[in-house]
């Protein structure tokens, strides 16, 4: 069933403006013009720059960006005040994003003004736009909750003033898709976006229904970034429309992951777990059963491929695990078994996901070598590690290793101590194998300073990667104890 | 507009089996049982508690709940497989959730078998549950991708046969409303349950649509948990529900943050930062203009309380922050500003923001000092401090500090370093004031070792609570460095 829609949608993006606005982001102007350019490069139609009246830093990443020719609109956050224009115009935008209080509870609780004054500044403003040449996007803020006459009639006066667009708001996220569909036709004297948040959820439910019922544009934000619980995600928007819709958006969706990663990265504002198209586990699969079908048919568990988002697919081990997936790890490890060292092996893997640990590589080996018989005598055995440190003190660790039975002692400085230990590390082995390691990782630890603290490393050597993990109460030990595990794995493999 | 929903809609919650299935993700019999008492306490009507086949403890933790009275119907999740079916009558369950696969893909991909079989797996598969007593609730697998002639023909055979509910699963999410709308309605030969996931982010949309649609119970999961891009979230189907579509859900709304709490901390899947409902943003406020709203009339920028979830509305401080929030702040600490040193506080609040830090409590303070002139020499200055760790050591640390001019050593073991660092450092100031850490967190580190590690502690001292913060590439000293900037500010308030 295909629904009808505009025959082209907009994209109106404003990760720089409404999701930096998420307390605790702020991005710095080449970093605002890093994401810029990869959403143009996506396909954007228009990108919210930021608030000019905002701050002098926030105006020098909107000139940064209107200046760059990237090909797509840029436009800016205004408020109905000339000087608001007079700071768009100086920062050489395309385009002002215009937005206006509508509803009784906004214009009298937030603005202490009446109807009548916001109709006369909304105008007012829209012909001073235009008269500075800029395209006028007239957007109503808790349209939602507004006297849906009063909106459409500020509307039509704005398009009479020469308003290009219209924007409605849902500013605290209380629409339905049902109520969209109501009141969205009535207000469509020129093209209007829909700006949605997702308070309850349904964000991008209502940004569909909106398309639907008559909206040409929809505005988005990478990742859903944005004030509380976010706004319609890009993501998300450009994937159900092209996926579920037979929409072509245009955008070329296979950037999409990379641009989600550095908004993340940026932001500091990590890639949920379980978020779609974006989130850490979004193509990762562990169950049995489920790992069983994608193996003989992705789309078995899968609504589309994670190469068609950028992505690649994850098969990880765990509780649920079944006997088809560790079979695909141990081949893609170089194991051979019998059927019943498998069946212990899986037996071992449950066991281990029991405690609630996802397995790693060097887990699994270490499974599969002790099943097998293997020798498992490791090629490094830890015989001693101290660490220094302090505010007077240079961070500096020495270790002690047994490196194919010989010992070999090293110390090293860093710029913390787990730092120091982890080079220490990595040079009392560097005689046997040159390892590098690629990925350090400490999951947010709350609670005391006695919790448990989780190392997950991912270490390379000669061309093999493979990830290990280490456990302790002490980040210093946990962080050697990765280290040493994943060097085994890696150095055991050449003899 | 009050769609028309069933007189009482159910609530199936599968946070213990779908949600649990999320990789990585292991929780231990009383655990659960932890789990599916809050979910009982909440008002929901069925807890899948788990997958009867998977393994022993699983077997263990299913018993449990069934044994523990909680007035919930409590299923498992089984196959169409006699084995499967004894194990979830010893587990002493009510209802079985029995799930056969329907989508020709599923059927010839995964279970390599033809419809006819799993028509017979499916109904001999009910018969043997109904004679055992057991409540059947038949679902069908990948749904969304069946014939749905193929789907109407099994469900109606397993009513005949017995089945007192059926299901119907949007395995990958590949449904949209409309399409729910167009298929549920063919499907009502007996009770049916929707259970969405979320992959392309409509799972709430298409459950709340085939409520409407005829359907009247939602299999849903706490936070949203589970495979991939998780499930329909109860507390976004329950808030949604009452707050736009004014259905009674009989559940207890405010205990819904809690158990979000709970589920987080068990299932180590942090709460998302822009999750609705539940995230970590969904009630904080940063933005100037939106703060000032706020303060005047919180519904402004607030699809609901706080409260009415069970959580507090927080305003934090940052680059979009304007006056009004900030004076809020500055009140709540016991500042009175002149306006001149208020606005110089909101432009180095601003400058602090636009560095891309969250101003805590602690560096609000250091400013308003600063800027009315208030005496800043801190009660506390560190000397030194000094931490040995290792593997053949017990971690130790010492500090001197010069508390209120003298100069005070103290020295401490603990878990790890950083437990024997702030160890010291309370004891070094336990003379001046028994100062309790009421919180401690890192943020998830990831990068190398050298990055940038940022502390938060909360800190209580004689009722008052504050936040403080330290940045280093050291965690230690990064600890060390928070405690001393909280303790100074708990202790000069007493002076």
């Amino acid at each position: 069933m295909i629904a009808l829609f505009s025959e082209k949608i907009r994209f109106f993006d404003t990760t720089l403006r409404d999701g930096e606005q998420t307390p605790g982001v702020s991005l710095k102007p080449a970093e605002k013009l890093q994401i810029a350019t990869m959403l143009a490069d996506l396909g954007i139609a228009t990108i919210e720059a930021g608030s000019a009246a905002a701050s002098e830093g926030e105006r020098e990443a909107i000139a940064l960006i209107a200046d760059a020719g990237l090909g797509a609109e840029v436009a800016t956050f205004v408020r109905a005040l000339p000087g608001d224009i007079d700071d768009a115009v100086a920062c050489g935008v395309d385009c002002v994003h215009l937005v206006v209080p509508v509803s009784d509870l906004h214009i009298q609780a937030k603005l202490r003004k009446t109807r009548d004054a916001v109709c006369t500044m909304a105008w007012e403003a829209v012909e001073y736009a235009k008269d500075h040449g800029l395209v006028v996007e007239l957007s109503g803020e808790d349209a939602s909750r507004a006297d849906q006459e009063f909106l459409a009639m500020l509307f039509a006066g704005g398009v009479e003033r020469g308003a290009d667009r219209l924007c409605f708001c849902d500013t605290v996220g209380l629409m339905t898709p049902e109520l969209v569909a109501e009141q969205i036709p009535a207000l469509l004297s020129a093209p209007l976006s829909i700006h949605c948040h997702d308070d309850l959820g349904l964000a991008l439910a209502n940004t569909i229904a909106a398309l639907k019922a008559g909206a040409t544009a929809a505005h988005v934000t990478v990742n859903g970034l944005g004030e509380r619980a976010g706004n319609t995600a890009l993501e998300e928007l450009a994937v159900a429309l092209e996926h579920l819709y037979g929409v072509e958006t245009g955008l070329r969706i296979e950037k999409i992951y990379p641009l989600a990663t550095t908004v993340s990265r940026l932001t500091n504002v990590p890639l949920p777990t379980n978020k779609a198209i974006v989130g850490e586990m979004a193509f990762t699969h562990e169950s049995g059963i489920h790992a069983h079908g994608v193996l003989r048919d992705a789309s078995t568990y899968e609504p589309l491929t994670p190469e068609s988002v950028g992505r690649t697919r994850r098969i990880v081990l765990g509780k649920h695990s079944g006997s088809a997936s560790v079979g695909a790890a141990l081949k893609e490890l170089g194991y051979h078994c019998t059927e019943v060292q498998h069946a212990e092996i899986v037996a071992r893997v449950k066991a281990l996901g029991d405690e609630g640990r996802r397995v790693t590589d060097a887990d699994l080996m270490a499974i599969a070598d002790s099943v097998t018989g293997v020798s498992s005598a490791p090629a490094i055995t830890l015989r001693q590690a101290t660490m220094v440190s302090g505010n007077t003190v240079i961070p500096t660790a020495s270790v002690t290793l047994l490196v194919h039975g010989e010992e070999v002692t090293c110390a090293a400085t860093g710029n913390g101590p787990v730092d120091a230990a982890v080079e220490a590390v990595r040079r009392a082995v560097a005689g046997a194998a040159e390892v590098r390691l690629e990925e350090y990782r400490v999951d947010a630890i709350s609670g005391g300073t006695d919790a448990l603290v989780e190392v997950t490393v991912r270490l390379s050597h000669e061309g093999r990667t493979l990830t290990a993990r280490g456990a302790r109460t002490d980040i210093i030990m946990a962080s050697v104890e990765a280290m040493i595990a994943g060097m085994n794995r890696l150095i055991e493999e050449r003899r």
